[in-house]
């Protein structure tokens, strides 16, 4: 088959995620035959370096030979089974490698971020419910976003994905960000912050927060003092905080979870995305046995969380997430991100000098490029994304923002070329 | 390992799916090594039938080669890729064959089976939207059960799930159900609806329903009659109905689905579960052109469905779907599955002579039987539940209900060991 031929029935028959589908009559869908590293391949031999590991998920490589084995030797013994009354070996690996590299005692699974996002608002509602407590109010921060659900997307706060849907919401209330990275404006936030915990905390069962970046809200960033401070509001005023570390979790930030970065522990961090290295959906809500024990009584007590998937903690996933951790520990991945991180930041300095680029930032293996106000209609951003593809880069800008989270195997040749198309994409849009 | 040495570290990092963790002082949790067909074996070598295809979902069987060699096939060419902009043959592939066995036109795909139904009632809602209505109530059945996401939970209504959420689930009203599968039951609640809709249909954006049987609703049944009349209703009163196939689909009724029963077409159907044949998690929201298009228009007039989930179309779980298709079409099974749920319903008759069973009933591939009310408190379900473990077969009861859920390879001695195991197992908790 062609190109032509596949993206044509897609068009038939596929309505793609996040898309207004009329783009498309100008912007061809790309169907892609294979993978391998950083680089996808269309059916005619085109190349594009996946300079957004897919949607923030593939941090080890495409088609990476040690993730695919171990899921083969999965298959081949157990495809699935029910994990209530039941268990397996693979999950209860996964759940005891994850608590002793976070440091939390107990894992609960789901299928993706936005149902794992849902666990934990539960779970933190219900726990208050079983301590006697109504606590209907969910507190976020401006810009957030969690996910799609209901009730994910009630507690995030970008207006394209929520607006539309604001009279089926549930309650939630949001606190200010810091305008930039600076401790001086992570203490400006705390200080506007602390008059919400004040004034709303005994209806607030949690707190819910993306540690250092907001990635779907244009890859704004924020000092790990603001982190340290929110935790110490959540302590101050008895409020339960979730650490949402879906898309910056597995050594994204610099660290192997970002909250390690602001020197806290949560009462929850949900996990999903870089969970399995980018191969199949699998979730995770980690929490203390503190939080557990509050369920755990005499069934006829009725305190239980009986939230469950079909499919929770699915083998093949979780050998997938099983094999990334090894793929961790044995290669030095935290550490050749940090050599790779400096070198995308000195090489991106020469973006400064591009008259319609406002500001360039980074944390760890995130790093951010955004241009100056163009009005949304003029969609700008698209431009850039369409200028990569002809160029072999699959970037995937938000609104007018730019930005670069490729696979951490990337090579240097690789991000030199990620880079250059980029910056010259910008500068064509600029023209 | 042993099966004790797995148990305990599991119960030290796992918090299981809609379970009272304490139960499991006194309940095994038991470790599966390993499946094959309807045979699930823990690390002892002890073999247990899966008469519930784990939670619904397995329905051709554990470890079936077919569909481990086509997941393994996909492995070694594309593990994933964005859904964004791209797509890959296997997803185009599935699309047109789902939509070619429905009659839909479009594909929206998602991971999980709550996930599916939160984007089916978000489009519905916006698809309403888009028409320059606010429509913020949703309807659904008495009984229903739809999923565990606040949005799935606030359109179902088993008590046992929801009620302690109630604070923060969004607004939903229901409709009586039929009080049994006869067509004057159907017709008396048809009447109802009509109240319900004729006071609400201007604030209703859709009607969701399980046709046929309402799974976790304590495998309540109701005639296709049903199902039929309530699509007039929708018709007439111009509201959008969700037929959620997640549990009913891919032949578990007797047809592929159950809407073919009552001869009708939803707006929008929700399969999950057995559409990978219980390997991988994986759902899709069919529709139609007509609601596709209200969606179709230029970026700038904001209509587009902007819901995403990273893992979007997955190539892995797309594989299975496509070897499950590839399997109905090959094997006889919808043909052969009539004579074995003609066995089973023959061979069951016996349990109407057990004084403590109240109601037999089925549909195709699903069998209940229905005990005398004991208080909920007495928990006589889980006691037929450790009788079946004791006795090699996995039987999960709701509540006072027993059900048969098999894979539908199961073969007739095996069908025989499910159900005597099940037969003395009530016998004895009714002594």
């Amino acid at each position: 088959m062609k190109n032509q031929e596949i993206m044509q029935k897609d068009l038939k028959f596929n309505w793609h995620p996040c898309t207004q589908m009329k783009d498309h009559e100008f912007l061809p869908i790309i169907p892609i035959k294979k993978a391998k590293g950083v680089w996808l391949e269309d059916f005619e031999g085109n190349k594009y370096i996946d300079a957004i590991s897919s949607w923030w998920v593939n941090n080890l490589g495409h088609s990476n030979e040690y993730i695919n084995k171990k899921i083969n030797e999965q298959l081949n013994t157990l495809e699935h089974v029910i994990f209530a009354g039941f268990t397996h070996e693979g999950a209860v690996r996964l759940s005891e490698r994850l608590c002793n590299l976070t440091g939390f005692d107990k894992v609960f699974y789901a299928d993706n971020g936005s149902s794992a996002v849902e666990v934990a608002i539960k779970m933190a509602f219900h726990y208050w419910k079983n301590k006697g407590e109504v606590r209907e109010l969910f507190l976020s921060l401006k810009n957030s976003y969690h996910g799609e659900t209901i009730g994910a997307l009630s507690v995030g706060d970008v207006g394209l994905y929520k607006d539309t849907y604001k009279e089926i919401l549930i309650k939630n209330i949001t606190i200010p960000i810091p305008a930039d990275q600076s401790e001086k404006e992570a203490e400006k936030a705390l200080k506007e912050a602390e008059k919400v915990f004040e004034k709303h905390h005994k209806n607030i069962s949690s707190l819910i927060i993306e540690p250092l970046v907001q990635c779907a809200g244009y890859m704004k960033m924020h000092s790990p003092l603001f982190v340290k401070g929110l935790r110490e509001l959540c302590n101050k005023y008895n409020i339960l905080m979730i650490a949402d570390e879906i898309a910056v979790g597995f050594g994204r930030t610099g660290t192997m979870f970002a909250c390690e970065q602001a020197g806290i522990k949560p009462d929850f961090m949900c996990l999903s995305k870089g969970l399995t290295g980018g191969y199949l959906p699998l979730s995770v809500v980690l929490t203390t046995d503190e939080i557990y024990m509050a369920f755990y009584c005499d069934y006829e007590e009725l305190k239980a969380f009986l939230h469950s998937h079909s499919y929770t903690a699915n083998p093949l996933g979780i050998a997938a997430a099983n094999a990334v951790l090894d793929l961790f520990e044995r290669d030095n991945i935290l550490e050749n991100n940090r050599q790779k991180s400096k070198y995308i930041w000195d090489k991106i300095q020469k973006f400064n000098d591009l008259p319609n680029v406002k500001e360039i930032r980074q944390t760890g293996m995130i790093t951010a490029i955004e241009m100056i106000d163009y009005p949304w209609q003029e969609r700008k951003g698209l431009k850039v994304y369409e200028y990569g593809l002809k160029n072999g880069v699959l970037l995937r800008p938000l609104g007018n923002v730019i930005y670069f989270m490729p696979p951490f195997i990337i090579n240097y040749d690789e991000i030199d070329q990620m880079i250059d198309v980029a910056y010259e994409g910008i500068k064509k849009v600029g023209e």
